[in-house]
């Protein structure tokens, strides 16, 4: 999986291959080919060790309020200054998810785990308004539009540039104020 | 343009070719490759063509106010049910716009159509300030959070589904209501 990663930051989507991968995978080559028909089917077991890894934690701490939590996927998903491997990595995930446009097997996993990010969203919207901090907000209602907003700074940052993300991230902050927390917070 | 449109439609970035661009094209295939070098610069000369045609509407109706022409261009970005043509457009341009994760000729076109869309956007919130329709926020830090929604809307419905599109929607109104909607409305 970290050679995939690896591969996948240096070579993208478009330039990768088994042999690419193998560059920066110490064991023999022969057990890649042995285990996997084909870079696709390699990269979609890529991308479910991925949600695998967000599983235990996204979302999820218990020490901080719901606000709290909310920030921290917010500055997570719309940060300004992002580090050179994370936006070669922001780009792999672009051009995978891109091949979900035609590819069923792409779709099937983006899918999930957009369910999967907008459950834990909702989620900590849900205790937000149980500690009554939130509003009586609709919980999945606000995780589909944060999820939404989180695919385009994903998107926008590889595609376009980095320059408006500061500003997302500020308006971010003000829907938050306005929509999100309780009067008298 | 509109022989590359319908090709695009039909068989996807992935599997486009000029030869399956003339497929639609009435005239001379000569014409094309005369024209063209490669498939790439004729996907280019067609972004350029798509955004002359949004120049002259997109974000402008002298009749309407501020927030009608805003709710316009919501209604366009979220639309909950999409016809099959439409949603075939969008999936040709996720697939460009991923291009531009590494093709620096298409992350140059997507800068300065996300930049013509932000300032049409930034234009209308303006125009409400003045029309005293909305509050005193910051007009293009408002575009581009929208902007990067929509981004997220149209990735969304071709790589994920259009389940969760009616709930972005209906978020977005009560993000208007809450966040840009001056008080006495």
């Amino acid at each position: 999986m970290k050679a995939t990663f690896d591969a996948l930051v240096e070579y993208g989507y478009a330039g990768l291959t088994i042999d690419r991968i193998d560059e920066f995978f110490p064991k023999s080559k022969s057990l890649l080919y042995h285990h996997y028909e084909g870079k696709d089917e390699l990269l979609l077991d890529f991308l479910e060790h991925l949600i695998d890894e967000y599983e235990g934690g996204f979302g999820r701490d218990d020490e901080a309020d719901a606000h709290e939590r909310l920030t921290r996927i917010l500055d997570g998903v719309a940060d300004p200054k992002m580090d050179t491997g994370d936006v070669g990595f922001t780009r792999a995930i672009v051009e995978l998810r891109a091949q979900a446009a035609h590819d069923p097997a792409y779709r099937e996993h983006f899918t999930a785990s957009g369910a999967f990010f907008r459950d834990r969203i909702a989620a900590v919207v849900r205790d937000g308004i149980e500690e009554g901090i939130f509003r009586d907000v609709d919980p999945d209602q606000v995780a589909a539009a944060l999820h939404t907003l989180a695919t385009g700074v994903m998107t926008e940052r590889v595609t376009d540039g980095e320059a408006q993300i500061g500003a997302v991230r500020a308006e971010l902050n003000a829907y938050v104020e306005t929509r999100l927390l309780a009067e008298d917070r």
